[in-house]
């Protein structure tokens, strides 16, 4: 059974493009957040449009995250006080996945935590290929219903239009079955890194012995990409070992634009990357997946009342 | 009864005199809160010192917000999975009170809001002067113990210790009884300003024509001062009314340093704030009637299994 109540569409700033498809697929209305920063710093939230009784879909990829944070669970809270019925969230990009175990002692899984934050305030999630390894399932930290859509299909057309003789490479351990699976649906080679991480911003990569495939055009593949070292790093290993310009394709962009150029300058044919979080590189379209998603998540979790 | 578990305080950074204050106080350890920025901007949180079974008290004042809440849930939630019996927040200065009503359509009552969130993940709450204005007691909006300490005592005595004939003056139609409650302490008059806001920044005031106190040192008395643009006018309006350099005096210094100066430029004798957010201004104490109110909460409010 589908929920007959009206939706109303809200971007958060920046993500009027993904809301526009949201709310098209939806066939409903998009609506006006306003953000205002007071001068003490505080975050103030208005919806401009009448929501009462109205399920409402906030959009907002949270690259970035505390401020972003706030201002979300403000809106969501806000759309309640205003009589919504139910408040949903499309977050392309969903941070904290990382922190998804106790690396040090003292510190908490932060994974969890914001998982079960967003948990209390919103009734489901849709996002794009979260990070998921030691927690394997958004479920384990989510208490409402999470959807996600993958980029892995979006990847491989996008790789199979625009490379001719691919061999994928990775240099996250965790991605190896991802990269396979890409690798597979293209019928095409690929390898993995032997990476060393010492530090935020402090990653040593090595080529294995296998990776004797430098007459194809290597695509370097990767989930999040923020400081940009690892992938800098790999294209310069790349280009050492005798490979042509590595293309280099990351899911999240998080990176400064400067990357972009920094990765261009030690030699990759280019950089290309899901349009998750609004940036230069972005060239992959899962927008599309994203709204569909959003559809399906509202039909498919109905209201105690309409169920 | 008091509780007897150990209790480990833990500062944010800036929070460090305070959280000394308060283990004093307590008579207990003042341990380590690490965060860490990390290049994608998450926040991570790491409690160098075993909290398990102990009771927590995180010390982090609240000014420009919205950050430091996501690390104050971070750290909560990892107390908690570190194993803290109990987790309590001293804040001298507690964000969004003002936001306490629906000014404009299509907004929420944030401090509801945000006195919910942290209700949520906190055992109780120490504050110093909250601004109260129509929502009238902090149990409206936290479900768990929220104690207060008040700033009209500490500033009556630095009043009286540094000014010789003083007039107070206000400038927010809220503070008037506050206002005229230190003024009887002292024995001396008050009046207030007639105060037309237009907006974050533009602040109208007029002069009330019962306030032919020339012969006095006027002494401005503020809550919250963050733009400083009201406590600008109101030094030139004094000054041109021909009253002597004013003293400027706030609660919560939300303020920039250069604020301090043009205040100063344009004919303020000083300025002077209490201590619930560093700042140079600084020159009224109240960590010790915080640190006194948090041993207070502490012992008044025993876990359930002590009770």
């Amino acid at each position: 059974m589908t929920s007959n109540a009206p939706a109303v569409v809200l971007p958060f700033p920046g993500n009027e493009e993904l809301a526009a498809e949201v709310a098209a697929t939806l066939g409903t209305r998009r609506g006006t957040l306003a953000l205002h920063r007071f001068p003490d710093e505080e975050t103030g939230v208005r919806i401009a449009d009448p929501v009462t009784g109205c399920d409402v879909v906030l959009v907002c990829t949270l690259d970035r995250p505390d401020s972003k944070l706030v201002a979300l669970y403000l809106a969501a809270l806000t759309a309640r006080e205003l009589g919504a019925r139910r408040v949903f969230l499309v977050a392309p990009y969903l941070p904290y996945l990382r922190q998804d175990s106790r690396f040090h002692p003292g510190e908490g899984t932060s994974a969890v935590h914001v998982g079960h934050w967003l948990s209390g305030f919103l009734d489901g999630v849709v996002t794009a290929e979260p990070h998921l390894h030691r927690i394997q399932r958004l479920d384990q930290i989510f208490r409402v219903p999470a959807r996600t859509v993958g980029a892995a299909g979006p990847i491989a057309r996008w790789i199979r239009e625009n490379v001719a003789k691919p061999v994928l490479v990775g240099s996250e351990g965790d991605r190896q079955a991802w990269i396979a699976g890409i690798a597979q649906a293209l019928s095409c080679p690929h390898f993995m890194f032997n990476r060393l991480r010492h530090g935020d911003r402090d990653v040593e990569l090595r080529l294995p012995t296998v990776a004797a495939q430098q007459e194809r055009t290597p695509v370097l593949l990767d989930g999040i990409v923020s400081s940009g070292r690892t992938m800098i790093a790999a294209v310069e290993l790349l280009r050492a070992s005798g490979f042509s310009p590595p293309v280099c394709i990351a899911v999240h962009p998080l990176f400064s634009p400067e990357v972009c150029e920094q990765v261009l300058s030690v030699g990759a044919r280019e950089v290309v990357t899901c349009n998750t979080v609004r940036h230069i590189s972005n060239g992959i379209d899962l927008h599309r997946a994203l709204a569909l998603e959003a559809r399906a998540l509202l039909e498919q979790h109905p209201p105690a009342e309409a169920a």
